[in-house]
């Protein structure tokens, strides 16, 4: 090979909001797979909210990165080399090989994806790892049943959608909450949402209230922040709240101002019977074989449907991802880096 | 009967602490049991913290308690009078009475009890409400696992005492925190704890730590305030937090100063993974055949034990329950009311 690799390595950890000053383009001679990996064209990168985590040195659950790591990220690969007898070139595989252009992989932490079951980018969504967040969280920590109404908030995002839409699958009420109307209009006409609510209207706590007739029995946490606030004060006796993501908050640098609301918060988990679980879709590994199965069956009957939202090209992912955190994007944003 | 039946009412709401103005005491005559219907004369009356939210307006998972109504509560009594032929003179139930000497109770509500098992009392601790409570809080959502730590405050009280016991005997090891040389001296030499920790020492917090050499997985909480502020930073990754009570904070009348750490505490949720669940013994209801019988059982060998600190006489009762909300007592509040 005498290609180069071009990768985006982390330059420095963000201090709020990240900037491109965080990161840095690098070019490196693309390497040789050694025994049992492959060398993979990278075809797309997936851009998620938990990479801001990453970004910072503060422990999560998971290692945060160091600077001058390339970015973390999974991807969607084509084998181009392989030094593993289970892959043969031409194979396209989910790898999570960050952002860059080409990775070598071991082929024990691969896997092949069937391009005639769906397009494979979706291998980064509704059937990867978001659409799993979605199924485990929901179906796991939030229980819902017929009749039930479940809020999603980020509704139309990656996780947000699969949220929505499994719930009306299992019987209860969905609301998504979302930002502008155009990704309102979506969740109502494209998703099949019972109720969809932009929580950049000056009324969306009353909007949400209306909404949510009988209260709210799961909510669906991707975000935090003024949305949480307005769900909080609806939630019913017994309601669940799987804790998935609070994008809101990433970039906050300190606690905001008092008063002090964490004590009232615990005295209505008492007075509510309130389950408030944060999660990681890991811990629910012995449920994707079920998922994918599952999954791919709702996307074939319509009953499950996506949108993703397709950047062009490496050098653009530092400022989707920035997008992202703000909420620009619409639909599962993924990166195409080659064809 | 030509008896008088002297009763404790809710006389005004407390505004923070209770105080003796809050209560009133009144004589009516006896009445007559109806059809279906028994006399009791109230042996012994149950003082437990869930008392303080009954006296306020504010809507918890039971209706507040009217001003003139006569305090709410779990009681022992004997039959007197019986106008149901499920209930002979003489026996002695379990009833929900309230805070005075004599009661009419309907048959259907009443659990006959079994003096031979164990002293009557105990069917308003350990054997009842109060031991049901840790039973079920800590199976089902504290899921304790050989070798895990269990952290439990208000650890010589009723319910907190049966929790490290239960603890112990599902293999776990078990922390209590107390306020006091003697109560910690108590779990450790009579209830059999791992370790006790009083949480009015100083360096409470570096104690705890220090207690907790592999942290903590599961925290059953009856307190709030700086007992959990010392327990949340080393709650594990997957750790449990049944919410059972939070007597510090009962008599709070307006949230504290900032900063507002709500925000940092769900980020906390999130990326430790932690289940934060707000109970009430009654969503459990299922499981208490289960658990008559195992704590039966366990008090028979000597695997449970138990204390009871009893105040003799109804008049005594005001300022016993003033005393329970600042930890003044030491063991089962139980008011001894008849003979």
């Amino acid at each position: 090979m005498n290609e180069q690799n071009r990768r985006i390595l982390l330059a420095s950890r963000p201090d709020g909001k990240p900037t491109t000053d965080n990161f840095k383009f690098d070019t490196v001679p693309v390497a040789e797979p050694g025994d049992g990996q492959v060398l993979l064209k990278i075809l797309y990168l997936s851009l998620d909210p938990y990479m801001r985590g990453r970004m910072s040195a503060a422990k999560s659950y998971a290692a945060p990165l160091e600077v001058g790591d390339v970015m973390e990220g999974a991807t969607v690969g084509r084998v181009i080399q392989s030094r593993d007898p289970a892959f043969a070139e031409g194979d396209i595989v989910l790898s999570h090989s960050g952002w860059q252009n080409f990775a070598i992989a071991d082929g024990a932490t691969l896997r092949k994806l069937d391009p005639s079951v769906a397009p494979v980018s979706t291998a980064l969504g509704v059937l990867g790892m978001t659409g799993f967040t979605a199924y485990a969280g929901l179906l796991t920590i939030g229980q819902p049943k017929p009749g039930e109404t479940v809020v999603v908030a980020a509704a139309s995002g990656a996780v947000g959608s699969a949220v929505g839409q499994i719930a009306r699958i299992k019987g209860a009420r969905a609301v998504g909450i979302a930002g502008g109307a155009d990704k309102c209009a979506f969740l109502r006409d494209e998703l099949g949402f019972d109720v969809a609510v932009d929580h950049r209207a000056p009324d969306f706590a009353d909007q949400l209230k209306a909404a949510c007739p009988q209260g709210i029995d799961v909510y669906f946490e991707n975000v935090g922040g003024h949305v949480w606030e307005a769900v909080f004060p609806l939630l019913n006796e017994f309601a669940r709240v799987p804790v998935c993501g609070l994008i809101a908050q990433y970039n906050d640098t300190a606690p905001p101002a008092g008063p002090d609301r964490l004590p009232g918060f615990m005295r209505e988990v008492l007075s509510r019977s309130l389950n408030v679980r944060g999660f990681i879709q890991r811990e629910f590994v012995d449920q994707r074989p079920a998922f994918y199965k599952e999954m791919a069956a709702w996307i074939a009957s319509g009953q499950v449907r996506y949108r993703e939202d397709i950047v062009e090209g490496l050098d653009a992912a530092p400022e989707a991802f920035m997008g992202l955190l703000e909420g620009r994007n619409f639909g599962k944003l993924v990166v195409r880096i080659g064809e």
